[in-house]
């Protein structure tokens, strides 16, 4: 069915289908929990930035000989679990998940891109730029907290869940895909304690970019 | 706060309304109905057509001297509830309403934009083009009724239900917006009669398109 080594297909698929359900995601939780029309509006263009990565995915998928729906079914199960699990119940949620939930996910896919052949890492790094979507959840959850603690903890513990989430079913995604986790392994090399290193680092930015600090 | 004349504005606003909420109405119906994630991917295009225009119908209020939220606000309630009051069931009737019901109201929107400046309709004609919406849902809509007098009855109800509510919101729309009904009104000219039976002829195209013969 397919030309490429199985680890892209796989690569490539659980991109599709997480760029795929985020623009669904995204849209539903502009509908639902937007507190003005230029909120909607706002959330709105990050879900339609997902819906561009991945028509760009798929594409490659198909240029690639393997058939897009077969490359994301594997990822349906795990990855609307974790959207299930993560389903925000207000506005400063859905930010919070937006970018530090999806930031996660994005730095697993990004360290696993790194051994690919070039073609296909240019287009995991061109999905993967983050064009601008932190500054608009930034400074509105930055806003909401400031001199509010009880939100600011709360905020704080819900990021705390996101991670927990999305370690758990990474590492379904991983069981489940054995050339996937061949892929990330390849690229941490000997030293995966660094790549476990690389991403905690990047989560503490975004936690400090959104003034939530780490708990006690 | 704005400088174009009222009934202009309120025509952007209630169309940049109804391509926002669209947007996010067919993003949702895809999650929750699509049976294959072809099919997801397929109304998800959809969707991100309706929010292009959007864009470009918020950008014009912009130019105009309106805020797009000031001048949508009037319409949120009455769009809100037509949604509200045609959620779909299942997959046909999520292509129904995105065909039928959506092409009542844009033809409604056409009608009102003939008298309009040339800038104006020529923005509103833009985003009133059907670019592949119908085919889409007429193929499978087609082949799910092909032989089946039950879905086919089924969806001809939908459909009808689909006419009267949006006929109700309209109404409630050009209640709350005189400057909007004039436009209307001033566009049928002295024959009214003829505006309702080109909308009516429309919709009976549309029905014969999908297979749905009307109801004895």
């Amino acid at each position: 069915m397919s030309d490429s080594p199985p680890g892209v297909a796989d690569l490539l698929g659980v991109l599709a289908y997480a760029e795929l359900t985020a623009f669904l995601r995204l849209a539903e939780d502009a509908a639902r929990l937007a507190p003005t029309l230029t909120d909607r509006a706002a959330l709105g263009d990050l879900a339609v930035t997902e819906y561009a990565h991945f028509r760009l995915l798929s594409d490659r998928l198909t240029a690639l000989g393997t058939d897009p729906e077969e490359a994301m079914a594997p990822f349906v199960g795990p990855l609307d679990d974790w959207h299930a699990r993560t389903a925000p119940h207000d506005w400063l949620e859905a930010l919070v998940k937006a970018y530090v939930g999806t930031g996660i996910a994005l730095d697993f896919y990004r360290e696993a891109a790194t051994r690919v052949d070039e073609d296909t890492r240019r287009l995991v790094d061109e999905v993967l730029v983050d064009g601008g979507r932190s500054q608009f959840a930034v400074e509105r959850v930055r806003a909401a907290i400031e001199n509010d603690h009880v939100v600011c903890g709360r905020l704080a513990l819900w990021a705390r869940r996101l991670v927990g989430e999305s370690l758990s079913q990474g590492r379904r995604v991983v069981e489940a895909r054995p050339e996937l986790a061949a892929l990330l392994v390849e690229a941490a090399g000997e030293d995966i304690t660094r790549m476990f290193g690389r991403l905690t680092e990047a989560h503490g930015e975004r936690m400090s970019a959104l003034g939530l600090t780490p708990g006690p």
